[in-house]
């Protein structure tokens, strides 16, 4: 078993030390059920899907195994290791011997995938020969797919001890550090995931060169190299060198892996004026380009970041995917700076713009997730959220990198100082001494217990006002100390209604509605009104447990009756919202909308 | 000379017969500086521009003059073709030897590029031969550019009396006569327009098979073809068949060109089933899809109509190329239904979404045309309106089209019944024996003179309350119907503060300004105050005349400022528009935005 912490980004340069799987465990409460559907019926039928989609039998062709062409995407192979790196954690959680022969069976393939050099990507293989390697790396994500190989493979050495997919990946990070650099290749990825996964590297294996290579994909970036291809560099995240950058632009998922990347990079290199940087970047994407779900990217055209403030509802891209990097770029902020803040939207973007990705049931996922969708909406494409939730995708990036996160998540609950443990995330487990129970975020009392008085800082999120520790109150917004053997934290989970700031142009007069860290979701299936057309009295809602969706604890508030439909020209003198019945409106958590019939949905409601 | 009508859709089957050039004449006014910018500066530098994306080339090439590959997107001959009818409009405007040798020299070219059986594609021709042909006509665009030669050819053979590209053109559509239809070929191209054509080439010579083979391009469908292709039906209006379609969908151009085409279709084989279910997808998209521009297609993402009400501003595609389609559909509803409402629409379009797509000098383009840039808007792609116009696109659909359109204006003015002229739209010029004299749309009286009394129905726009015809009041929207020798038409230009219905969530609280057929935008270069974040009062603004932008007419109106960036988390209890200053606020007509210098624009403001 390898001796660095069990899970990702195992720094010991930060500010934080992180506790991984074994040091900290989520025993029961909101995630263990779904950690457990992760485990059984997510990563099982993840490989089905795989196979039935063809990336495995591409991995199988480049090893020899049979004969035929390569099928689907030129990353592929990115699925596959994305699915490989969620069992590794999986078996880390709960292992079981047959997950474990089935992470073997798989490895043993993508060993013999390898190239003799180290180079591997069996599409590129398949398709192009040895000839075709690197020829069109702006699109060809063949440092994409290396770098979920890395993870994949360091997951799996710190989870299972196997080292086979290790000697596969540091035979391949050999190939690239001999291959990329000054006086070699001058060349970067359009896909950044390489520089996380090289750090990450570095880590398990003290390889400096790994480091010095993650590090140079970083500074490559912003030099046009991109813009040199013939391609236009904002997309890439290719138009600005990172040290320079002052937000985040281009393609979202690309965008947050690389300033996670870089976040690693300043970590292990000490790169003050870098870290700066990341957290003037992150600091404007939070408080210009991030919905109130925490999703990430307003653009289905490029998959984009918007301009400032421009965050629609209805059209709100936010990938599943860009969630998943955004919290991975949080997380690195946390480890690197201590601060809570990011940790605040590491949970937001946790319960809400990341958990919205995945059905109650566990297996079908949504790719694209708006705040509103209407009653009439037509799907038109495949990743339409008016379809639902689907199996998988053509492009089926998110469902594993859904379950990677879920078997991972453990990881993200605390972390150690020399003289304190940190609780960043609340749930009913184990973290290294403490018992936590709590039945967050439904109920907001959690109750830690020591077999000796023990130096605990308890996050209390920004919206925590009257939080109390063991009865004392406690500032919202940062940490609370307190050394003692029984703990009990109160957040006060009083409904919000939250506007927006009058630059976000998309939901001008509207509100929405949010209890401790749930962002609420008003959906045609609980109200009689319809609404595509209902507006919300300002007033705070009530609070009602509840059956629906699983059990969650629903909000009731009053509302009133659009006019209905009116015909003709929509722009006209006079045009008022001429209000209707007063009704009851219902609202349920976001994470959880479009697991019945699909009908119209709505986070930001008109304020009535 | 043909005998037809020389204008686009000349029918004689609908409740109002066009005038076309030479019997509507524009000669003065608003109009005619841009028709003379278009004829001396925009159509000989488009011609250059076709030289140098290689589109002459490509038709050179498969004339079998030089040799080499095909250049550009396999649309490419389409730009040429409506570059030619462009040209032919304009020689039938202001007959020209230079122009007539260029037109004819062009045509001579494209005749030799035709094969022996009529087929005609440069593109496929050079890339893939004759075994390539249709073999993809979802994508190929192959019926596309037939159409395109075919509108073509009958505007030459209508304004020059050449039938050079007349013979091109049947020989074309004898080629696709023997091709297509029930126990032949059974497809439709993704990109429709050859419906129009086919009509037009119909009109002009007689032979019903064009009419018959449009009909079936019509009725072939949403009946599946598409998606037996293995795509999605949606984008290319194949969804649902014509008549059974309540709205528009899919690809905006695509939509409502094929729709112009069905129009067409209706109005020459009597069809009232058809003609209604187009009533029906007109009003549709005028109530619900249609920006207070005129624009058409929320969507940059497939180039698409969005849902109902879904019109956001800052992403607005709202292309250029849909806005002359959209022109071109209520035109012919105009002919086929004689109702005012569709005229409205036209001018509507026509001085908005339209004329902004060209710059001040005519020589300049915008794809996109959003209803609000931000500040700080950074250019991502070719298209993007903070690039702002460019001379030319890689897909260089929009600036042949508004050559073709400023050039024909004239045909859209004005329309004949047996006992009275109908004017449509209100310019300095000659209609008939009627003499028109007017400062519109900066000035809203209109002088009519005719030898003798004489019947004419005068659209009153459905703006236009407190209008008179001779001093008599009469009612807003519709025809005021009048016989006299002097007319004099007052169209009150009282600055109207519009709103939207509720359902248009993107511009909730927010405000436009119009004045008679003109949606005015707030500019930055003519403010003070920071344009992303003013505020309007909803007063009525004051009416000054300028020499800004060639001289227009500016609003002045009340604002306040917004309270400018507020640093972190924008989604707060009690967030609310805290407003500044009181300032002056400067709106210029939209049309005319982004001739200076490009900084933040909108048309929708909050309200005060």
């Amino acid at each position: 078993m390898s001796a660095a912490t069990r899970s990702p980004a195992a720094t010991t340069k930060g500010r934080r030390r992180p506790l991984g799987l074994g040091q900290a465990t989520i025993t029961g409460g909101f995630w263990a059920p779904r950690q457990t559907r992760n485990g059984l019926d997510a990563i099982p039928s993840g490989q089905d899907q795989l196979e039935k989609a063809g990336n495995l039998q591409n991995l199988r062709l480049a090893a020899g195994i049979g004969e035929g062409e390569a099928i689907g995407p030129v990353f592929a192979d990115s699925d596959v290791y994305k699915w490989l790196e969620a069992a590794a954690w999986e078996y880390g959680r709960t292992p079981d011997e047959d997950l474990l022969k089935r992470i073997r069976d798989l490895t043993a393939v993508v060993a013999a995938a390898q190239r003799e050099d180290g180079y591997l990507d069996s599409v590129v293989q398949l398709r192009y020969g040895d000839e075709g390697r690197y020829q069109q790396l702006v699109w060809s994500h063949e440092h994409y797919c290396a770098g979920h190989l890395i993870q994949a493979a360091v997951a799996q050495v710190r989870c299972t001890g196997d080292t086979a997919l290790l000697e596969v990946a540091t035979k391949l990070a050999d190939h690239l550090v001999a291959t990329f650099g000054d006086g070699k290749t001058v060349d970067v990825d359009g896909h950044p995931v390489i520089e996380m996964a090289l750090v990450e590297l570095y880590r398990e294996t003290g390889t400096a060169a790994y480091l010095d290579l993650a590090k140079w994909f970083v500074e490559a970036r912003g030099h046009g190299i991109i813009e040199n291809h013939g391609h236009s560099p904002t997309y890439f995240s290719d138009r600005v060198p990172v040290r320079e950058a002052t937000t985040v632009e281009g393609h979202s998922v690309r965008a947050v892996y690389l300033a996670a990347g870089a976040t690693d990079v300043a970590l292990e290199t000490d790169d003050a004026e870098l870290l700066d940087a990341l957290k003037r970047q992150f600091d404007h994407m939070w408080a210009t380009k991030t919905y109130v779900t925490g999703g990430l990217g307003a653009r289905w055209e490029g998959e984009a970041f918007g301009d400032e403030y421009e965050l629609p509802a209805d059209r709100a891209y936010a990938e599943t995917c860009a969630a998943i990097g955004g919290i991975q770029w949080a997380w690195r902020m946390l480890l690197a700076t201590g601060e809570a803040s990011y940790a605040d939207a590491i949970e937001r973007m946790l319960y809400n713009g990341f958990l919205a990705g995945v059905s109650l049931a566990g297996t079908e996922y949504f790719y694209v997730n708006p705040l509103q969708v209407r009653g009439a909406a037509h799907p038109d494409n495949g990743r339409s959220p008016a379809l639902g939730r689907r199996g998988w995708f053509d492009c089926a990036c998110c469902p594993p990198n859904i379950m990677r996160t879920l078997a991972s998540l453990d990881g993200y609950l605390a972390t150690a100082t020399d003289d304190a443990i940190q609780i960043h995330q609340y749930a009913t487990g184990v973290i290294g001494d403490l018992q936590v129970e709590t039945a967050y975020p439904w109920d907001g009392t959690v109750r830690i217990t020591a077999p000796e008085p023990t130096v605990v800082e308890l996050r209390i999120p920004g919206w925590a006002e009257g939080a109390t520790v063991n009865g004392d109150p406690v500032a919202a917004g940062g940490y609370a100390r307190v050394e003692a053997a029984e703990i009990e934290l109160y957040l006060p989970l009083t409904p919000r209604v939250v506007g927006a700031d009058p630059r976000v142009d998309a939901v001008r007069g509207c509100v929405a509605l949010e209890r401790g860290p749930l962002v609420y979701a008003v959906e045609q299936a609980d109200n009689e009104a319809d609404v595509d057309d209902l507006h919300l009295l300002p007033e705070a809602p009530t609070v009602e447990e509840s059956e629906l969706l699983d059990g969650v604890t629903v909000l009731k508030g009053r509302g009133r009756r659009g006019e209905g439909h009116r015909p003709g020209w929509p722009f006209v003198v006079d045009a008022q919202d001429s209000l209707g019945d007063e009704v009851e409106v219902t609202a349920v958590p976001y994470y959880a909308w479009a697991n019945r019939e699909i009908g119209a949905m709505r986070v930001w409601l008109p304020r009535g």
